[in-house]
């Protein structure tokens, strides 16, 4: 089956983008130096493939991508990037069979956490980025009454989420040094052998941080592409036309198939003019006829395929590239 | 079990809102004159409500929310609202045990209907919304090409998608008027007895349509709720604290539990920052705790739904109102 053949809308890989990415950060960040994040894609295919180029830790958003990366046999070393004070979930996850550490930032997080008997923890530490973290200074205090409850204190994370996605690199490398000063003064506070952060935006300016959180590398986006990286755009949401006047043309590629916080989506050669529920109104010179496809581009990989039950995978770029699996999005929900 | 012992985050429907919105629009527009749209809940459950208010006619934006409907019952007469040329889409649709009509807009629209035994169309016309349908004049060759391929044309449907969300109600009233003559100078050339139009924004001011495809009512979002209607924000996300410090805190419904089309959601009582895949980040005086839960109001309910699997529904606002009842959300995907 080719690309064209598919019902649409649907979320294709361009299996030769996606290769290169996973080799190209294989190269740069090798191993455990790279802690791909699964809540870019929410799919074990994916991360069984980032784990046959080296990398058997992994970095989670949610207890549902904990416990499913454990059920698909990646449970060598799975860190819950995030804080949560729900019981139920905690003890799940320290149920499985896997290492893991969570995220802790208070007081409240670290007793839950020991209170379902997670083993280990990260102390989370706010590196300017306004959401998680404790302040730099509470780390060593936090990783201390972590120890008290017998929870083992791993080192630190801290997310310099505010700035992985600044266009100007000399800025974003700046910015990313100030951050981690503030994660390293953390990190000689609390102790433990791991000092975690970092995103695809940041992946090779972070040079503080021992393992590199980034996820949107393999799939890529539209926000990412202006960042001037190795990775290549892999992600193409598949379209057919359902109505072309003279003046404009209607895909079948609306907003609840695609992640709308960064933003309209882009289609080559053409000018998107807006998304509804189920449609994608554009401009171009020539219009498509009814029934052509036309390949979407999303702005934020993400939220766009948290809304897709499946990716399906073809040989190449293009409606013409045949279609040679499927990967369920398996990690969706919470 | 209470709101507040839900996982979160999760979608809860104020049954006291969501009982007054339903009889609110069965009184306004009984029976056939609502045909409700079943694409801002995607939740039989909800059809299967609204039938009992009398509306037995529905509107779909996608085959499977037509063949779903059928399924569940509801097939009394189901319009798909929306153009498609797939024709093994079209056929499932055409073999369901249901009434079935589909909107065509073009010549190629028409032929896949056809060919894949569609019995019903409707002519869809553009009536100012850059979206889908003809021009107005070309309405009468295409219902004459639609009746020599053996469809019978029920008549006209044009949405007002530009106008509905205005928030000055005259403007709305009047560009309503304005966006119908184009309608009823299509209707004049279709004949049939169907003039579908109309929102939730438009549902009582647009009296040149014969039946309404409102949708939103029923649980209603921050978008609709500044026209000053008639009907209450049933939809709530509740959602857990999950960090905080003395300047902001964190809760843990984020970008992917919610639809971001029409930007951040709100928090009574307080100032929403921003937010990220998994968490929304917040003001409020006070700030609350580690392990509250808050309620989250969404600005576009539509794609919200189409984040989640179930809703919840719960005997009245907030999270001390008991959970009654869960309700698939059925219909995603396409």
């Amino acid at each position: 089956m080719l690309v064209a053949d598919l019902q649409t809308p649907a979320l294709v890989i361009d299996a030769t983008a996606f290769d290169h990415n996973i080799s190209t950060m294989a190269v740069a960040l090798p191993g455990s130096r790279l802690r791909p994040h699964v809540k870019a894609h929410k799919c074990t295919e994916i991360a069984l493939r980032q784990a046959a180029a080296g990398h058997r830790s992994f970095c989670c958003a949610t207890s549902r991508e904990v416990i499913g990366m454990a059920r698909a046999g990646l449970g060598d070393d799975l860190l819950l990037a995030n804080e949560t004070v729900d019981s139920e979930r905690l003890r799940a996850m320290a149920a499985c069979d896997a290492r893991v550490t969570v995220a802790v930032d208070s007081d409240a997080t670290v007793e839950a956490a020991a209170t379902a008997r997670i083993r280990e923890v990260l102390i989370d530490v706010c590196v300017g980025l306004p959401r998680c973290g404790c302040e730099p200074g509470d780390a060593g205090r936090l990783a201390e009454l972590a120890r008290l409850r017998g929870l083992t204190v791993r080192g630190v994370m801290g997310y310099e989420g505010h700035v992985v996605g600044l266009e100007d690199g000399s800025a974003r490398a700046e910015q990313t040094a100030a951050c981690m000063a503030l994660l390293m003064q953390a990190h000689a506070l609390t102790g433990g052998d791991v000092v975690s952060a970092g995103g695809t935006g940041t992946y090779s300016c972070n040079t503080w941080a021992n393992e590199i959180q980034a996820g949107s590398y393999v799939l890529m986006d539209n926000a990412y592409d202006k960042l001037g990286l190795p990775f290549r755009r892999a992600l193409q949401a598949v379209s057919t036309v359902v109505s072309v006047n003279d003046r404009w043309a209607v895909a079948d590629c609306g907003l609840k198939a695609l992640g709308m916080d960064h933003g309209d989506p882009t289609i080559d050669g053409a000018s998107v003019w807006f998304c509804s529920d189920e449609h994608v109104t554009f401009a171009a010179e020539p219009l498509p006829r009814v029934g052509d496809r036309v390949i979407v581009r999303p702005a934020h990989v993400d939220p766009t395929i948290a809304y897709h039950d499946v990716l399906r995978v073809a040989t190449g770029p293009g409606i013409g590239a045949e279609v040679i699996d499927t990967w369920p999005v398996d990690l969706r929900g919470w």
